[in-house]
Protein backbone atom coordinates (compact mmCIF):
# COMPACT_ATOMS: atom_id res chain seq x y z
CA UNK A 1 0.00 0.00 0.00
CA UNK A 2 3.19 2.47 0.71
CA UNK A 3 5.03 3.02 -2.40
CA UNK A 4 8.99 2.69 -2.76
CA UNK A 5 10.95 5.64 -4.27
CA UNK A 6 14.72 5.19 -4.88
CA UNK A 7 17.24 7.72 -3.77
CA UNK A 8 20.57 8.16 -5.19
CA UNK A 9 23.08 9.78 -3.31
CA UNK A 10 24.01 13.63 -3.60
CA UNK A 11 27.77 12.36 -4.86
CA UNK A 12 26.09 10.85 -7.81
CA UNK A 13 25.19 14.73 -8.76
CA UNK A 14 27.00 17.22 -10.57
CA UNK A 15 26.60 21.04 -10.25
CA UNK A 16 28.01 23.51 -12.57
CA UNK A 17 26.84 26.77 -12.94
CA UNK A 18 25.40 28.93 -16.15
CA UNK A 19 23.89 32.50 -16.52
CA UNK A 20 22.07 34.46 -13.71
CA UNK A 21 18.15 33.88 -14.43
CA UNK A 22 17.16 37.62 -12.83
CA UNK A 23 13.97 37.55 -10.80
CA UNK A 24 10.78 38.58 -13.03
CA UNK A 25 9.67 40.85 -10.51
CA UNK A 26 11.67 43.28 -9.08
CA UNK A 27 9.31 43.26 -5.80
CA UNK A 28 6.45 40.88 -4.07
CA UNK A 29 4.07 43.57 -4.91
CA UNK A 30 5.65 43.66 -8.31
CA UNK A 31 4.71 39.63 -8.61
CA UNK A 32 1.15 40.18 -6.75
CA UNK A 33 0.44 43.03 -9.72
CA UNK A 34 1.66 40.94 -12.56
CA UNK A 35 -0.59 38.21 -11.06
CA UNK A 36 -3.50 40.49 -11.00
CA UNK A 37 -2.59 41.78 -14.84
CA UNK A 38 -2.27 38.21 -15.83
CA UNK A 39 -5.62 37.47 -14.03
CA UNK A 40 -7.59 39.71 -15.98
CA UNK A 41 -6.70 38.39 -19.41
CA UNK A 42 -5.76 34.70 -19.00
CA UNK A 43 -7.84 33.76 -15.54
CA UNK A 44 -6.18 31.72 -12.51
CA UNK A 45 -2.25 31.06 -13.13
CA UNK A 46 -1.29 27.88 -12.59
CA UNK A 47 2.31 27.52 -11.22
CA UNK A 48 4.17 23.77 -11.25
CA UNK A 49 7.04 22.92 -9.16
CA UNK A 50 9.42 19.84 -8.70
CA UNK A 51 10.54 18.43 -5.22
CA UNK A 52 14.13 16.63 -6.25
CA UNK A 53 14.78 13.70 -3.75
CA UNK A 54 18.42 12.50 -3.08
CA UNK A 55 20.28 11.38 -0.08
CA UNK A 56 23.24 12.24 1.87
CA UNK A 57 24.43 8.91 3.76
CA UNK A 58 21.02 7.86 3.93
CA UNK A 59 19.17 11.10 4.79
CA UNK A 60 16.56 12.43 2.35
CA UNK A 61 17.56 15.49 1.24
CA UNK A 62 15.15 17.56 -0.93
CA UNK A 63 16.95 19.99 -3.54
CA UNK A 64 16.56 23.53 -3.34
CA UNK A 65 17.37 27.08 -4.70
CA UNK A 66 18.31 29.78 -2.52
CA UNK A 67 18.23 33.10 -4.16
CA UNK A 68 20.23 36.50 -3.42
CA UNK A 69 21.67 34.23 0.42
CA UNK A 70 17.91 34.98 1.12
CA UNK A 71 14.74 32.85 0.37
CA UNK A 72 14.57 29.58 -0.60
CA UNK A 73 12.37 27.99 -3.62
CA UNK A 74 11.40 24.86 -5.30
CA UNK A 75 13.03 24.72 -9.28
CA UNK A 76 9.60 25.70 -11.45
CA UNK A 77 7.73 28.35 -12.90
CA UNK A 78 3.60 29.40 -13.84
CA UNK A 79 3.15 27.62 -16.98
CA UNK A 80 1.05 29.54 -20.30
CA UNK A 81 -2.64 29.39 -20.46
CA UNK A 82 -3.37 26.16 -21.81
CA UNK A 83 0.44 24.47 -21.45
CA UNK A 84 0.16 20.85 -20.08
CA UNK A 85 1.26 21.06 -16.45
CA UNK A 86 3.98 17.91 -16.79
CA UNK A 87 5.56 18.95 -19.62
CA UNK A 88 5.53 22.53 -18.68
CA UNK A 89 7.58 21.77 -15.41
CA UNK A 90 10.01 19.58 -17.71
CA UNK A 91 11.04 22.81 -19.56
CA UNK A 92 10.80 24.86 -16.11
CA UNK A 93 13.37 22.13 -14.87
CA UNK A 94 15.33 22.70 -18.26
CA UNK A 95 15.50 26.24 -18.13
CA UNK A 96 16.21 26.29 -14.24
CA UNK A 97 18.86 23.39 -14.39
CA UNK A 98 20.03 21.93 -17.31
CA UNK A 99 23.58 22.68 -18.81
CA UNK A 100 23.12 25.16 -21.76
CA UNK A 101 26.82 23.94 -23.27
CA UNK A 102 27.61 20.60 -24.33
CA UNK A 103 28.16 17.44 -24.08
CA UNK A 104 25.37 17.64 -21.17
CA UNK A 105 22.01 19.03 -23.37
CA UNK A 106 21.76 16.06 -25.48
CA UNK A 107 18.94 14.46 -24.00
CA UNK A 108 15.93 16.22 -25.00
CA UNK A 109 13.68 14.45 -22.18
CA UNK A 110 15.55 15.00 -19.01
CA UNK A 111 12.81 14.73 -16.48
CA UNK A 112 10.85 12.10 -14.92
CA UNK A 113 7.83 13.80 -13.39
CA UNK A 114 5.90 11.58 -10.58
CA UNK A 115 3.24 11.95 -8.45
CA UNK A 116 1.29 14.99 -7.71
CA UNK A 117 2.40 16.13 -4.10
CA UNK A 118 0.17 18.85 -2.88
CA UNK A 119 -1.94 21.79 -4.74
CA UNK A 120 -1.31 24.99 -3.21
CA UNK A 121 -4.34 27.79 -3.73
CA UNK A 122 -4.14 31.61 -3.47
CA UNK A 123 -7.65 32.84 -2.78
CA UNK A 124 -6.78 36.63 -3.58
CA UNK A 125 -3.97 38.58 -4.99
CA UNK A 126 -2.25 38.14 -1.59
CA UNK A 127 0.57 36.22 -0.93
CA UNK A 128 -0.79 33.50 1.40
CA UNK A 129 -1.60 30.53 -0.06
CA UNK A 130 -3.76 27.45 1.65
CA UNK A 131 -3.81 23.44 0.88
CA UNK A 132 -7.04 23.43 -0.06
CA UNK A 133 -9.37 26.14 -1.55
CA UNK A 134 -11.06 28.31 1.40
CA UNK A 135 -14.59 28.24 2.03
CA UNK A 136 -16.53 30.57 -0.38
CA UNK A 137 -13.69 30.73 -2.60
CA UNK A 138 -14.90 30.73 -6.01
CA UNK A 139 -12.21 32.02 -8.56
CA UNK A 140 -8.61 30.92 -6.62
CA UNK A 141 -6.07 33.22 -8.36
CA UNK A 142 -3.28 30.74 -8.57
CA UNK A 143 -3.07 27.10 -8.09
CA UNK A 144 0.53 26.14 -7.40
CA UNK A 145 1.24 22.49 -7.92
CA UNK A 146 4.15 20.40 -6.36
CA UNK A 147 5.01 17.43 -8.36
CA UNK A 148 7.80 14.41 -7.52
CA UNK A 149 10.80 13.94 -9.63
CA UNK A 150 12.31 11.02 -9.98
CA UNK A 151 15.83 12.02 -10.14
CA UNK A 152 18.32 9.29 -12.60
CA UNK A 153 21.15 7.47 -10.74
CA UNK A 154 23.05 10.07 -12.10
CA UNK A 155 22.67 13.84 -13.59
CA UNK A 156 24.73 17.17 -14.32
CA UNK A 157 22.78 20.04 -13.46
CA UNK A 158 23.78 23.96 -14.23
CA UNK A 159 22.63 26.67 -11.46
CA UNK A 160 21.88 30.18 -12.50
CA UNK A 161 25.06 32.09 -11.20
CA UNK A 162 22.65 34.47 -8.78
CA UNK A 163 20.96 31.16 -7.55
CA UNK A 164 22.23 28.39 -4.92
CA UNK A 165 21.68 25.08 -4.98
CA UNK A 166 20.74 23.57 -1.61
CA UNK A 167 20.21 20.02 -0.53
CA UNK A 168 18.32 20.15 2.80
CA UNK A 169 17.03 17.40 5.02
CA UNK A 170 14.20 16.53 6.31
CA UNK A 171 14.38 16.82 9.48
CA UNK A 172 16.09 20.47 8.78
CA UNK A 173 12.81 21.93 7.13
CA UNK A 174 9.72 19.90 9.16
CA UNK A 175 8.21 21.81 11.75
CA UNK A 176 10.57 24.72 10.58
CA UNK A 177 7.93 27.24 8.78
CA UNK A 178 9.70 29.87 10.47
CA UNK A 179 12.75 29.21 8.21
CA UNK A 180 11.36 28.00 5.29
CA UNK A 181 7.70 28.88 4.94
CA UNK A 182 4.64 26.83 5.27
CA UNK A 183 4.89 25.30 1.26
CA UNK A 184 8.45 23.75 2.16
CA UNK A 185 8.19 22.60 5.71
CA UNK A 186 5.39 20.80 4.62
CA UNK A 187 7.81 18.61 2.45
CA UNK A 188 8.12 16.11 5.22
CA UNK A 189 4.64 15.14 5.50
CA UNK A 190 3.83 15.00 1.46
CA UNK A 191 6.91 12.76 1.30
CA UNK A 192 5.71 10.42 4.33
CA UNK A 193 3.78 8.03 2.38
CA UNK A 194 6.68 7.03 0.47
CA UNK A 195 9.13 4.34 1.24
CA UNK A 196 12.65 5.62 0.25
CA UNK A 197 15.29 3.21 -1.00
CA UNK A 198 18.52 4.77 -0.66
CA UNK A 199 20.94 3.35 -3.39
CA UNK B 1 -2.24 14.05 -12.64
CA UNK B 2 -4.54 14.56 -9.66
CA UNK B 3 -6.55 12.13 -7.93
CA UNK B 4 -10.55 12.71 -7.41
CA UNK B 5 -12.29 12.14 -4.92
CA UNK B 6 -16.22 11.74 -4.41
CA UNK B 7 -17.06 13.28 -1.04
CA UNK B 8 -21.10 12.81 0.16
CA UNK B 9 -22.59 15.14 3.01
CA UNK B 10 -22.25 14.95 6.45
CA UNK B 11 -25.95 15.04 6.88
CA UNK B 12 -26.53 11.38 5.14
CA UNK B 13 -24.46 10.10 7.84
CA UNK B 14 -26.37 8.55 10.68
CA UNK B 15 -24.69 8.57 13.99
CA UNK B 16 -26.11 5.95 16.81
CA UNK B 17 -24.12 5.35 19.64
CA UNK B 18 -22.94 1.49 21.59
CA UNK B 19 -21.48 0.59 24.45
CA UNK B 20 -18.26 2.53 26.18
CA UNK B 21 -14.93 1.51 24.93
CA UNK B 22 -12.57 2.37 27.76
CA UNK B 23 -8.75 3.53 26.96
CA UNK B 24 -6.79 0.26 27.03
CA UNK B 25 -4.44 2.25 29.58
CA UNK B 26 -4.93 4.57 32.18
CA UNK B 27 -2.57 7.13 31.08
CA UNK B 28 0.09 7.81 28.73
CA UNK B 29 2.80 6.68 30.37
CA UNK B 30 1.28 3.58 31.00
CA UNK B 31 0.47 3.02 27.18
CA UNK B 32 4.31 3.71 26.45
CA UNK B 33 5.35 0.91 29.29
CA UNK B 34 3.00 -1.85 27.33
CA UNK B 35 4.13 -0.56 24.06
CA UNK B 36 7.58 -1.09 25.42
CA UNK B 37 6.56 -4.50 26.65
CA UNK B 38 4.97 -5.20 23.56
CA UNK B 39 8.21 -4.61 21.37
CA UNK B 40 10.24 -6.27 23.46
CA UNK B 41 8.32 -9.41 22.27
CA UNK B 42 6.96 -9.06 18.97
CA UNK B 43 9.44 -5.85 17.50
CA UNK B 44 7.80 -2.65 15.62
CA UNK B 45 4.53 -1.92 16.53
CA UNK B 46 2.06 -1.01 13.77
CA UNK B 47 -1.13 1.04 13.95
CA UNK B 48 -3.58 2.22 11.47
CA UNK B 49 -5.72 4.50 11.47
CA UNK B 50 -8.44 6.14 8.97
CA UNK B 51 -8.98 9.58 7.27
CA UNK B 52 -12.77 9.71 7.07
CA UNK B 53 -13.95 12.24 4.77
CA UNK B 54 -17.22 14.18 3.72
CA UNK B 55 -18.91 17.57 3.07
CA UNK B 56 -20.63 20.24 5.14
CA UNK B 57 -22.21 22.82 2.93
CA UNK B 58 -19.67 22.25 0.12
CA UNK B 59 -16.54 22.25 2.91
CA UNK B 60 -14.46 19.32 3.34
CA UNK B 61 -14.37 17.67 7.12
CA UNK B 62 -12.39 14.79 8.74
CA UNK B 63 -14.25 12.50 10.94
CA UNK B 64 -12.47 12.28 14.07
CA UNK B 65 -13.65 11.05 17.83
CA UNK B 66 -12.61 13.37 20.86
CA UNK B 67 -12.36 11.69 24.18
CA UNK B 68 -13.50 12.54 27.23
CA UNK B 69 -14.16 16.14 26.13
CA UNK B 70 -10.61 16.31 25.55
CA UNK B 71 -8.09 14.96 23.12
CA UNK B 72 -8.87 13.95 19.31
CA UNK B 73 -8.06 11.07 17.62
CA UNK B 74 -8.44 8.98 14.06
CA UNK B 75 -10.63 6.07 14.11
CA UNK B 76 -7.34 3.20 14.32
CA UNK B 77 -6.02 1.22 16.48
CA UNK B 78 -2.71 -0.98 16.26
CA UNK B 79 -2.60 -4.40 14.53
CA UNK B 80 -1.63 -7.65 15.87
CA UNK B 81 1.94 -9.29 14.36
CA UNK B 82 1.66 -10.73 10.97
CA UNK B 83 -1.96 -9.06 10.26
CA UNK B 84 -2.25 -7.44 7.19
CA UNK B 85 -2.76 -3.67 7.63
CA UNK B 86 -6.14 -3.37 5.38
CA UNK B 87 -7.92 -5.71 6.37
CA UNK B 88 -6.43 -5.01 10.55
CA UNK B 89 -7.84 -1.04 9.45
CA UNK B 90 -10.95 -2.67 8.45
CA UNK B 91 -11.68 -4.56 11.89
CA UNK B 92 -10.56 -1.30 14.25
CA UNK B 93 -13.08 0.61 12.29
CA UNK B 94 -15.93 -2.05 12.56
CA UNK B 95 -15.11 -2.22 16.16
CA UNK B 96 -14.98 1.25 16.55
CA UNK B 97 -17.75 3.07 14.33
CA UNK B 98 -20.00 -0.08 13.15
CA UNK B 99 -23.64 -0.23 14.40
CA UNK B 100 -23.76 -3.75 17.00
CA UNK B 101 -27.19 -4.31 16.50
CA UNK B 102 -29.44 -5.28 13.48
CA UNK B 103 -30.40 -3.87 11.11
CA UNK B 104 -27.49 -2.31 10.51
CA UNK B 105 -24.45 -4.99 11.04
CA UNK B 106 -25.06 -7.13 8.22
CA UNK B 107 -22.84 -6.63 5.76
CA UNK B 108 -18.73 -7.81 6.38
CA UNK B 109 -17.02 -5.24 4.61
CA UNK B 110 -18.58 -1.96 5.57
CA UNK B 111 -15.06 -0.12 4.37
CA UNK B 112 -13.33 0.80 1.63
CA UNK B 113 -9.60 1.62 2.04
CA UNK B 114 -7.71 4.05 -0.12
CA UNK B 115 -4.31 5.69 -0.19
CA UNK B 116 -1.40 5.63 2.73
CA UNK B 117 -1.63 9.23 3.13
CA UNK B 118 1.12 8.79 5.46
CA UNK B 119 3.63 7.63 8.07
CA UNK B 120 4.26 8.81 10.99
CA UNK B 121 7.81 6.91 13.16
CA UNK B 122 8.26 6.59 16.75
CA UNK B 123 11.80 5.93 17.41
CA UNK B 124 11.53 6.07 21.41
CA UNK B 125 9.27 4.86 24.01
CA UNK B 126 8.31 8.46 24.55
CA UNK B 127 5.50 10.60 22.88
CA UNK B 128 7.22 12.42 19.96
CA UNK B 129 6.51 11.02 16.30
CA UNK B 130 7.98 12.60 13.36
CA UNK B 131 6.75 11.60 9.20
CA UNK B 132 10.16 10.43 8.35
CA UNK B 133 12.54 7.97 9.96
CA UNK B 134 14.73 10.31 11.92
CA UNK B 135 19.06 9.88 10.81
CA UNK B 136 20.32 7.34 12.65
CA UNK B 137 17.20 5.58 13.80
CA UNK B 138 17.51 1.64 12.78
CA UNK B 139 15.03 0.05 15.14
CA UNK B 140 11.57 2.41 15.47
CA UNK B 141 9.37 1.44 18.06
CA UNK B 142 6.31 2.34 16.24
CA UNK B 143 4.81 3.04 12.49
CA UNK B 144 1.57 4.33 12.20
CA UNK B 145 -0.29 4.46 8.64
CA UNK B 146 -3.14 6.34 8.18
CA UNK B 147 -5.49 5.71 5.14
CA UNK B 148 -7.98 7.01 3.27
CA UNK B 149 -11.33 6.03 3.78
CA UNK B 150 -13.52 6.24 1.29
CA UNK B 151 -16.83 6.53 2.02
CA UNK B 152 -20.06 5.23 0.89
CA UNK B 153 -22.81 7.36 -0.53
CA UNK B 154 -25.14 6.72 2.81
CA UNK B 155 -23.82 5.08 6.41
CA UNK B 156 -24.76 4.72 9.43
CA UNK B 157 -21.93 4.75 12.42
CA UNK B 158 -22.44 3.93 15.97
CA UNK B 159 -20.05 5.89 18.21
CA UNK B 160 -18.93 4.44 21.52
CA UNK B 161 -20.83 6.28 25.08
CA UNK B 162 -17.58 7.49 26.36
CA UNK B 163 -16.38 9.08 22.51
CA UNK B 164 -17.86 11.84 20.73
CA UNK B 165 -17.74 11.85 16.97
CA UNK B 166 -17.03 15.67 15.00
CA UNK B 167 -16.69 16.79 11.79
CA UNK B 168 -13.23 19.07 12.13
CA UNK B 169 -13.33 21.24 8.62
CA UNK B 170 -9.51 21.20 7.05
CA UNK B 171 -9.18 24.85 7.85
CA UNK B 172 -9.99 24.62 11.40
CA UNK B 173 -6.95 21.72 11.02
CA UNK B 174 -4.81 23.68 9.50
CA UNK B 175 -2.38 25.21 10.73
CA UNK B 176 -3.56 24.29 14.16
CA UNK B 177 -1.11 21.70 15.88
CA UNK B 178 -1.91 23.72 19.29
CA UNK B 179 -4.91 22.45 19.73
CA UNK B 180 -5.01 18.85 17.05
CA UNK B 181 -1.57 18.07 17.25
CA UNK B 182 1.25 17.33 14.72
CA UNK B 183 -0.42 14.54 12.93
CA UNK B 184 -3.79 15.65 12.41
CA UNK B 185 -3.25 19.35 11.93
CA UNK B 186 -1.02 18.22 9.15
CA UNK B 187 -4.14 16.28 6.85
CA UNK B 188 -5.02 19.50 5.24
CA UNK B 189 -1.99 18.99 3.85
CA UNK B 190 -1.93 15.10 2.82
CA UNK B 191 -5.34 15.77 1.26
CA UNK B 192 -4.19 18.53 -0.74
CA UNK B 193 -3.21 16.74 -3.96
CA UNK B 194 -6.74 15.63 -3.84
CA UNK B 195 -9.40 17.09 -5.76
CA UNK B 196 -12.82 16.32 -4.09
CA UNK B 197 -15.77 16.65 -5.71
CA UNK B 198 -19.05 17.10 -3.44
CA UNK B 199 -22.00 15.28 -4.49
ZN1 LIG C 1 28.33 13.10 1.65
ZN1 LIG D 1 -19.89 27.81 4.10
ZN1 LIG E 1 -25.24 21.21 7.33
ZN1 LIG F 1 24.04 10.73 9.40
Amino acid sequence: MSQTIILYPLSNFTFTTKEAQPEEDPSVAARLQRLQNNYEDYGMRRTVEGVLVVHDHGHPHILMLQIANAFFKLPGDYVKPGEDEVEGLKKRLDVRLEPTSPPYSESTDNWEIGDCLAQWWRPNFETFMYPFIPAHVTKPKECKKMFLVQLPEKKVMAVPKNMKLLAVPLFELYDNSARYGPQLSAIPHLLSRYNFVMQ
